[in-house]
């Protein structure tokens, strides 16, 4: 077999074969074959896209490149929920805790943040001593001691994804839904979970901005777990505003712990037990979504979920005292605020600048290479729908350092529209793909 | 300027700048691109093609990327003549010195021949002791002596093309008609030519096997080659059967001796006459193609061209007396022939499996790097339009190796189709491009 006729093949539209995407995908992994033969493979597939065969087949030979986890002697189901990005998407902090007091297993690798939206990783370490870089023993002991553990990318998962990722990045070849696909599910299959939730952003702060396209690649995914035997469903929920009120890693956890502990934005809230449900009908704790949402509210309620996200930071190294005084999380020197030009009512908020506008603070990374500063970030005070007077603060942004101030309160500004009446309120779960007679 | 986001803008189909396309050649020619960047490009090419204007920037970058040949000094125009390549394509060899014999310079480089066609280089070299990697200086000395000089690929021609086909031959984008146009302009622009005569072949021998892919081909390379300022015509010419009678280095070199002894089968003939007018029209030496046919004529009729052939293989170190006694030419060993399995007429001949079998018998390449063997190839004893009886011979093939014999021996059975009736004579020249008024 030679890579340059399979280059050949996809470049005109035929089907490859299992055997020829494992001798790419396995060359790809040991350095067989040539990185100039890997990039022009991957532009073929930005073309010509993969029949649902294919990206099996390609998913498959990913997660077969590393090491898959092996929970078998866990006494519960191992579920898991991946989202696609967006801002304020804080919801693996409240949920991984939630469904873990339950019962089930949540062995959650997560990633960090790149561009305008956030990470898991970077919310997690804002965190004084949260340590997500485990070995896979270690990952293993928290697991079975409070369910769930949250950790980073380990050499040992999908190596062929880190190749190929790193491939994509430097040549345009990031975006094809099929590649996404191959990259997410091999590293979550890698897991070694039962189930799986998708929650699939659309909207100004996703990646997929057309939900269309959310869509896409949301049936692509759920195909691809199903195939390979796993429980996926996939729910396409809006990234037209943020989510919550909260942008910024140490914020964010702020946040987290305001839902723990019963109180915190309704959409947050919303959203958090909707994918919790999702996760416990798929775990099989629960036989309806509605019967799940109540469970998930019971962990809320009752304070369990919010012990057993304490007894994750414990067993993470962090500083448990963050959950009772989040005063002890890290805080920027500096506010300053937002103010509306005009009296109305907030129209839109244009969730891509508000994202960039905390990276520009030092929130987020506009390299992969870039740190961040778990510090700052912003509270939108008002969001799409509330009513504002002239000069009302729409924005409290939370800073250290001046020199890109100015430009991230300009994107604030341009961020909020106001006008006269408040939009028809847009459902935060769009549409569910691959619940079949579950829903 | 990033690489990447020049791949971005190719893969989503908008146009590059000069200066975008200047900047990626530029960092190919000096490995100042990683060479997964250029693939991954090169690919995006592949799918979204060119502008005129892109395809004009591409050909001059490459262009520049080398020495171009300065002949300013030399009294008469320069012309060149390039084939897209087929079998039995052997016109180079008569045109030069029809056309230097008339007075003008030719300054010819060519290539090798690559699976099923032939090159200009491996013919020249079966004439022993004929060298064609002069030096530049050298090449210089015997244009200014003879008119015409024949020689390969240097390294100060054109290194882009260089570095950039060997990444296509890798990554399967050889095919895109801006790829080949930008490689072919490239290097025959670097000649420091006034006009340019192109023979872009079609049908089953050719690469171009659909007669609007070379149309398509051809305008790109006379749009390109005008907007560069030169003279340039498009010629599509019928490859749907070998070209002449003879396939075979050292056989074609003798079908070349016998044209220019005023011999040899009529449409290699032709077609030699047709592409001489047209340089001969290009380079202002005369004012119509119909005096251009008849200049060329009387060059054979003359014996000039003839005797200009033996300058230049006698300047460039070949054995001159091949011209008069073509049996110094290697031999093989062997001959073998193939029969009419019936009486008729033969209404086809699959011209790239004619091709295939020559190389099996060694007289071409099936990788860049094996070398050929100049005495083999095969006679047609007989044409499309021929009749034929049954057990006649159709095709004597010239061998020094039994192994791949009874392969290339039954590609050629099956290459003959023999009909009732013969079928409408098709014409050689299909399509003139470029001509405009001038035709």
């Amino acid at each position: 077999m030679r890579a340059v006729d399979l280059i050949r093949k996809k470049r005109d539209a035929a089907e490859l074969s299992r055997e020829e995407i494992e001798f790419l995908i396995s060359g790809t992994t040991h350095d067989r074959i040539p990185d100039y033969q890997i990039a022009a493979f991957l532009m073929a597939v930005v073309w010509r896209g993969m029949t649902r065969a294919e990206l099996a087949a390609l998913t498959e030979a990913m997660l077969h490149s590393g090491s898959v986890l092996d929970w078998s002697a866990l006494p519960a189901a191992k579920v898991d929920k991946h989202s696609t990005g967006g801002v304020g998407d804080k919801t693996s902090l409240v949920i991984a805790p939630i469904v873990a007091a339950a019962g089930l297993y949540v062995p959650m690798i997560s990633g960090r943040g790149l561009g305008h939206t956030g990470g898991t990783l970077d919310k997690l370490e804002s965190i004084p001593g949260f340590n997500v870089n485990l070995r896979l023993d270690e990952f293993r002991r928290v697991l079975e001691t409070c369910r769930c553990a949250l950790i980073g990318q380990t050499p040992e998962i999908a190596p062929a994804d880190k190749k190929l990722y790193a491939l994509r990045d430097v040549t345009a070849t990031v975006e094809s839904p099929y590649l996404i696909t191959g990259s997410i599910m091999s590293k979550k299959m890698a897991e070694g979970i039962d189930a799986l939730v998708l929650d699939v952003k659309t909207g100004d702060g996703a990646f997929m901005k057309k939900q269309e396209d959310a869509e896409h690649l949301a049936e692509l995914m759920v195909e691809t777990g199903t195939r390979m035997g796993k429980k996926v469903v996939a729910l396409i929920t809006d990234m037209e505003q943020p989510l919550g009120r909260k942008v910024g890693n140490a914020l964010e956890v702020e946040e987290c712990v305001e839902i723990l502990n019963g109180n915190g934005p309704g959409d947050l809230r919303g959203l958090c037990l909707e994918l919790s449900a999702w996760m416990f009908l798929l775990g099989g704790s629960v036989k309806s979504v509605a019967e799940g949402r109540e469970l998930a509210g019971e962990m809320i309620a009752s304070g369990r979920a919010r012990d057993t996200f304490r007894e994750v930071i414990r067993l993470q190294g962090g500083d448990v005292r963050i959950v009772d005084d989040p005063g002890r999380l890290p805080r920027a020197r500096h506010t300053a605020r937002v103010d509306a030009p005009r009296a109305g009512c907030v129209t839109a908020i244009h969730c891509e600048k508000v994202g960039v506008a905390s990276m520009l603070l030092g929130g987020g990374r506009e390299k992969k290479e870039d740190s961040v500063d778990p510090s700052v970030g912003l509270v939108l005070e008002k969001k799409i729908g509330d009513p504002v007077k002239a000069g009302e603060n729409l924005c409290t942004v939370h800073y250290n350092l001046d020199s890109r101030l100015v430009h991230a309160m300009r994107l604030l500004s341009e961020s909020f529209e106001i006008g006269d009446h408040a939009p028809p309120a847009a459902p935060l779960v769009r549409k569910i793909i691959g619940a079949g007679e579950m829903a």
